[in-house]
């Protein structure tokens, strides 16, 4: 197909493959589009990209996303947050979908992933000893394990667990049970067995 | 959010919405999977954005794309390709649609979109008197309109009809009928009529 998409452009297409679930004909599309557009869409996305893992570092007590320059997560130097309570989170993402819910003045500390054997994932490459150092230095409370109800999340919530093992710690998790909205009828089995074990008293 | 997401990163994100079908998270996901691959990605990406619109340009006669520095499309200069048929399409991508079929072996006339009153789009925005010119110069003798099958698509193929007026070519269009592999069941009433006004002998 050389002689029907130019180089440049089937350059382009080929890089915005490697997108997460971007197959030939999404990124033929996007292609298409930037292409149609002004010019200044593909300046401002060439400037943002190229910039990006310079401009980018990660909080060396929570390992949240910070500015380059920036010493700590603004999420952790903030005075109005509470260093005692930690919400452990596996990808940094996670803390904008808890961000989001307005609901928690606490801070945050990611363990950069979920123990996964398949994916090569193992203890030693999660940031366990970093949070364990935390504890006792911002004498810390109550840990919530803020981790995915899979079974990588799981068992990485386990592993958290054992590591803090018997020290003075409050150790809870996010509640499982029927998400809102949904009906009854709808919910899997697990997620409606989980929502009877923890049902609470009205 | 500006705490949560640092300044560089929540930039990537908004200039990654300007992608078609494109909303927040699926920016942010795109943003996230960019930021955790190696920085080569990224770099690539910036690249071949930033090289973008000064490497592409427009053949001056077919209007398919071509690399800057190339005269005119090699679709319409390899000999082996009949000048004297010419398929008419909507835009640049369309010829790669065609050309994958591997069963054309005539030139490509692009318009530049469909007429369309409510985007703008009029009769003079389209490469129609190109097409005109081309018909004498190449000694066209048939043009094919490979156009959508939409109001758009249907009216822009009549507004070429009466444009090449009674010039002596013959003008063709896509057939239309039931696509292939699909159960008479299941297609639309339009499409089962067309296929019908269109049957063939056997």
């Amino acid at each position: 197909m050389s002689n029907v998409i130019p180089k440049p452009l089937a350059d382009l297409i080929e890089d915005l493959r490697q997108l997460p679930g971007v197959g030939p004909r999404t990124a033929e599309r996007y292609a298409h589009s930037i292409l149609k557009n002004d010019e200044e869409l593909a300046r401002a996305l060439s400037t943002s990209l190229g910039q990006l893992h310079g401009k980018i570092e990660y909080c060396p007590v929570t390992f949240a996303l910070i500015e380059a320059g920036q010493k700590l997560s603004p999420l952790y130097t903030d005075p109005r947050r509470d260093k005692k309570l930690v919400a452990v989170v596996a990808e940094t993402f996670d803390i904008v979908a808890l961000e989001k819910t307005g609901g928690f003045d606490g801070t945050y500390h990611v363990l950069g992933g979920l123990l996964s054997p398949i994916d090569g994932v193992g203890p030693e490459q999660l940031k366990i000893p970093e949070l364990l150092k935390r504890l006792g230095k911002d004498r810390v409370t109550e840990v919530i394990l803020a981790t995915n109800a899979s079974v990588e999340g799981e068992s990485t919530a386990l592993l958290v667990t054992q590591a803090i093992g018997s020290r003075k710690v409050k150790v809870t998790r996010l509640a499982r049970g029927l998400p809102v909205g949904i009906d009854l009828e709808y919910a899997d089995q697990i997620t409606l067995a989980r929502a009877l074990e923890g049902r609470q008293a009205v």
